[in-house]
């Protein structure tokens, strides 16, 4: 049972992991951070937090727990006021969507609590953001990645384990440059290019009426095209290198594809289709 | 009331129009012809068609409408067979997903038949294929878009839009080229992309464990991958250049992230990234 869990950043994920541990009965308090007040006003009303704090100072006073679930871009900033007043058994845990960037961060702003940070990833979300977007089953069958350190404190990270599978997830260890790597192919390249196929075709003069012909199967490929961009610069940012090159042997795709048009290759692209619905079809599924 | 109908290609969509028909009981029989014997087989146990024929012939003779609903690769084929047994007043259709190809095809094939024939495309569809992936709803508030042409029989033309609207579809008439254009911009490019993004991370040595962590995003980016690569080929094939010119189009939407990446202009991701946020969600709708 946490005692006081404090959040910081009670959006779609620190609100969900709230209403996830309260239908759990495995927190007694929540008290919320964040810049907008009205937010967080609004997270109260929704009993999505108990309380909130005017300071981080204040919110995070005599929490067990501190999930930090800002965008990657402001982890830094939180980690130097949090230094300044965790006690030694507070545990520090975070839900950034790349871990290198907020190891760093944490190494850098955390000082000597460092070994008191559990960098963690919830792989679940929806296109949808804001306190008043969070639910209680978000992580239900999910998967939440911890990225431990040889310095993390072995029994934080059990905790912190624990958290999430009182959630509903079930939680993996990963190294955190594997981490990147393997969510830069899996998420972070698929918003680049849903981003990029909307922003393409709203450029488009007849766009409107290009958005009035799509199907089911367009509404499905931009739905992440609808998250939170401010989110999506962060990761960008903070995993620019492997996104880099992953977009570049994307183009490649590209190049195929367009070469095999030009040149009337039926059989080239029947193979490259065909490859890709198989292995789609057996590691994913087909629903 | 359709007193027989004919399918010829008793797939996904011929299905579905069958089964949707019967549903409206706008249909007295249904005929489908195939090449796959046991699919038209399993047609038959599943209720989808009432009987098939041995040949084209066979499975028209009589039919007030022949359904074409094969893959576009294969639409000249079929026409050239009807050419020879339809009557003054047999109405032919087609689906298919590119429609200057498919009008080619008839015009050459059909000859002085050609008025008799009404381009027509529904705007459904799913990731599965064949008989077995039809349902009578599968048009309910979608799209059909039928692009006739000035030699087409008004007559036929007005059969064509009822019977699709007896299926709860609403039905829009477009120029060929129109249409051509609007659906490789939401539907066809998209399809590469997706075929281009599966292929590509397959390739990689660790896809199997990339695949593990891939969430709902990436579930539903990807669905389209799974769809008909016979059918995708032949779309390529037919709609070429306005697909090559849209894949260029987005490399260079793929270049303007790229660069933002590698110079680390936030600001140019977060415009790029709000900018199609907002027309997603105005346009499409965030759900």
């Amino acid at each position: 049972m946490i005692d006081k869990l404090a959040i910081i950043g009670v959006g779609l994920i620190g609100g969900s992991l709230s209403l996830a541990l309260k239908q759990a009965e495995a927190v007694k308090k929540v008290t919320g951070f964040g810049r907008n007040r009205k937010n967080l006003e609004r997270g109260v009303e929704l009993g999505v937090i108990d309380d909130f704090g005017h300071t981080i100072a204040d919110s995070v006073r005599d929490a067990d727990i501190i999930v930090v679930a800002v965008p990657l871009g402001s982890m830094a900033q939180v980690f130097a006021e949090l230094e300044t007043v965790i006690t030694d058994t507070t545990i520090i845990t975070d839900v950034g969507s790349t871990k290198q960037s907020v190891v760093d961060s944490a190494r850098q702003c955390l000082g000597k609590r460092f070994g008191q940070f559990v960098p963690g990833h919830p792989i679940a979300g929806t296109e949808r953001s804001g306190v008043e977007a969070g639910f209680a089953e978000l992580f239900q069958r999910r998967r939440v990645i911890l990225t431990p350190l040889a310095q993390t404190d072995k029994k934080m990270v059990s905790t912190i384990d624990r958290m999430w599978q009182l959630c509903g997830a079930s939680v993996e260890h990963l190294d955190v440059g594997h981490h990147d790597r393997v969510l830069a192919a899996t998420s972070h390249l698929p918003h680049m290019l849903a981003f990029g196929l909307v922003h393409q075709l709203s450029r488009l003069s007849d766009h409107q009426e290009i958005f009035r012909f799509a199907a089911g199967g367009f509404r499905d490929f931009t739905r992440i095209a609808s998250s939170d961009p401010v989110m999506w610069r962060d990761v960008c940012m903070a995993n620019g290198d492997s996104l880099i090159e992953l977009i570049e042997q994307y183009q490649q795709e590209l190049d195929l594809m367009t070469e095999a048009i030009r040149s009337k290759n039926g059989k080239a692209l029947l193979e490259l289709f065909g490859h890709a619905k198989s292995k789609r079809d057996s590691l994913i599924g087909s629903c």
